[in-house]
């Protein structure tokens, strides 16, 4: 028996909200004091390092389980199965439904069960739970779900990563720029089917790295200190990643038996242009190689970063041939990575 | 190998609020009408219903996570192991941490990164994770880290159940006296000793159920909108309680070969004695067999319903000779039985 994704399906918000937009804001160091650029300058620094050039926001309407079952519905479709027959959703994200204009996440019932609800299914063995992981929460949800089909309690599994992040941003915090909304959602089967999940990893870095992200106040002193936003110590986590992501993921390549010249893609958490070709860059040093081309797809130039979305959605993306020079053909082993606050870390290597 | 509780630990609060103490509250109908009774005389039904005299509240500067936190220290002492070997840890809750007098959610880090933290674990191996799952979460939990030990993914899980449900309370809901704050602990093992988990059952009902136990407004109409606590539909949620838990439990025990006979103690979340007595009453009459004396343990009436805390907290008091008529001996089949906002179910039948 293997284990395979059947199906994918993702939801990219129409909204874009382009690097411009922020041209208005007033960005403040953390101490609230002002920065010394023009916000142009900022911007186009920004740019430089993560490679955002624009986003997606949810429409006001929406929350993160309305993104969610919409990426589902695209996957339960790919995959052609009936929901009915699905044995656990599991759904991935950070802060749960946040209204727009409000600060409450809204975590009860658990997004998948409304997700679930939304789907009608009716089928009560289908288990429906939330994972909280960091942004590596959709891989961790795949990983999970691995195991519940090989100790033969499921057959198949919905696993979805969705987030709003704009609805948590300061908008004070030149950070601010890089969360983004979106869903992704794929089908884990059992199946007679060549290849699937070879191996996987999974790391939790706490003792010195739990709060390189976390909820804190705004660089705007006088707003509320009960109010919080997400937060990141950017230079720590980059230099965190740097340091731990590829080993993680060579420990999960050599575990595999495939070789390094026989990975074909790597789909990496876009979490910042730059950091991500630096932890891919280092990963093929300890294979003593360089970056093969076209090796790692990236989607956040126009996509942003939106957490535990990005890895499955740049998946879909590249599964349905909508990045320029990216594409999959059966056989092809690629990687799945990511990192994020917690710290987690985690990749799998799959058989396409 | 089987897989066992090995070790466990509970928080109680210290800050005890007694039911007098809800007599100057100023409680409300849903639409905002006042109530055609004195707050002595809805005090004494809510307390005829549920059994609950009095809840524990956390002191201001703690949050779930270190309520977690302490239960987690004593489950691993009680268990006699090294954290450095603990291969998960599984933290079960559904508002996150709340800071005393605020309404946000703080998810980020996941409250499993922050116990760990907190307790000083290095190795990075030692997976954190949270998981949503209504009350049901630590029993859900349980049920994982017995698929992964059971796959080979792990050999020894810390469990937790956390909750601080007093801060997400509206204060003109009479349901806002069930609530409570606490958290309880176990370590899960694989071992060659006898018994443990021989059986487990989990459903999740959303068809219609879904929104049973939710996020909503105050029933004092004149406070913001914006503002959410938890809310449920609780006849709604009585007559699904009944129709479903003795069946998920029958199942339960049936797959374990066990005859109800041989059942010493049934281990159910504490949410109202009332519904918690009709639950068992039923799931006897399907054996056709009336209710055995003691049972079923209770601490509802001193501890009130504190979520996912409850039925770790009621194993740890009752395997530590805490509750009169209740104790456990080696070879004993208990069950534990959960249900909660989701609305999930699960049980498991165990050989102490």
């Amino acid at each position: 028996m293997n284990i395979k994704i059947t199906g994918t399906g993702s939801y990219i918000p129409d909204t874009i909200e382009k690097n411009e937009n922020f041209h208005q804001h007033e960005f403040l160091n953390t101490d609230g004091s002002t920065i010394d650029s023009t916000n142009e300058v900022i911007v186009e620094k920004f740019k430089a390092i993560t490679g955002i050039d624009e986003r997606r926001y949810a429409k006001d309407h929406l929350t993160s389980s309305d993104l969610g079952f919409f990426a589902a519905e695209k996957a339960i479709a790919d995959a052609q199965i009936n929901p009915e027959e699905i044995d656990y959703i599991i759904v991935a994200h950070n802060f749960g439904d946040v209204k727009a204009n409000t600060i409450q996440s809204d975590l009860l019932p658990c997004l998948a069960s409304r997700i679930k609800h939304s789907l009608g299914i009716k089928n009560p063995k289908c288990v429906a739970y939330d994972i909280l992981f960091g942004c590596p929460g959709w891989i961790e949800g795949v990983i999970q779900a691995h195991a519940f089909i090989k100790v033969g309690m499921a057959k198949r599994c919905l696993v979805i990563g969705s987030e709003t992040l704009s609805r948590v941003v300061d908008k004070h915090d030149r950070d601010a720029m890089i969360y983004s909304d979106g869903a992704g959602a794929t089908i884990i089967e059992a199946t007679e089917e060549e290849g699937g999940i070879l191996t996987h990893e999974t790391a939790s870095y706490t003792f010195d790295e739990a709060y390189y992200l976390y909820f804190g106040n705004s660089n705007k002193q006088e707003l509320s200190r009960d109010t919080r936003y997400i937060k990141m110590h950017g230079r720590k986590i980059y230099e965190f990643a740097l340091n731990h992501v590829p080993d993680a993921m060579k420990t999960c390549l050599d575990n595999s038996g495939i070789d390094i010249n026989d990975v074909k893609k790597i789909f990496i958490h876009q979490a910042n242009e730059k950091m991500d070709e630096a932890i891919i860059k280092r990963f093929y040093r300890l294979y003593k190689k360089s970056i093969p081309e076209n090796i790692m797809p990236m989607s956040i130039h126009k996509l942003g970063n939106s957490s535990v979305a990005t890895v499955p959605t740049l998946f879909d993306l590249v599964k349905n041939n909508k990045l320029p020079n990216h594409k999959l053909t059966k056989g092809d082993v690629i990687i799945f990575a990511s990192v994020g606050g917690g710290m987690h870390i985690n990749a799998i290597v799959y058989k396409y």
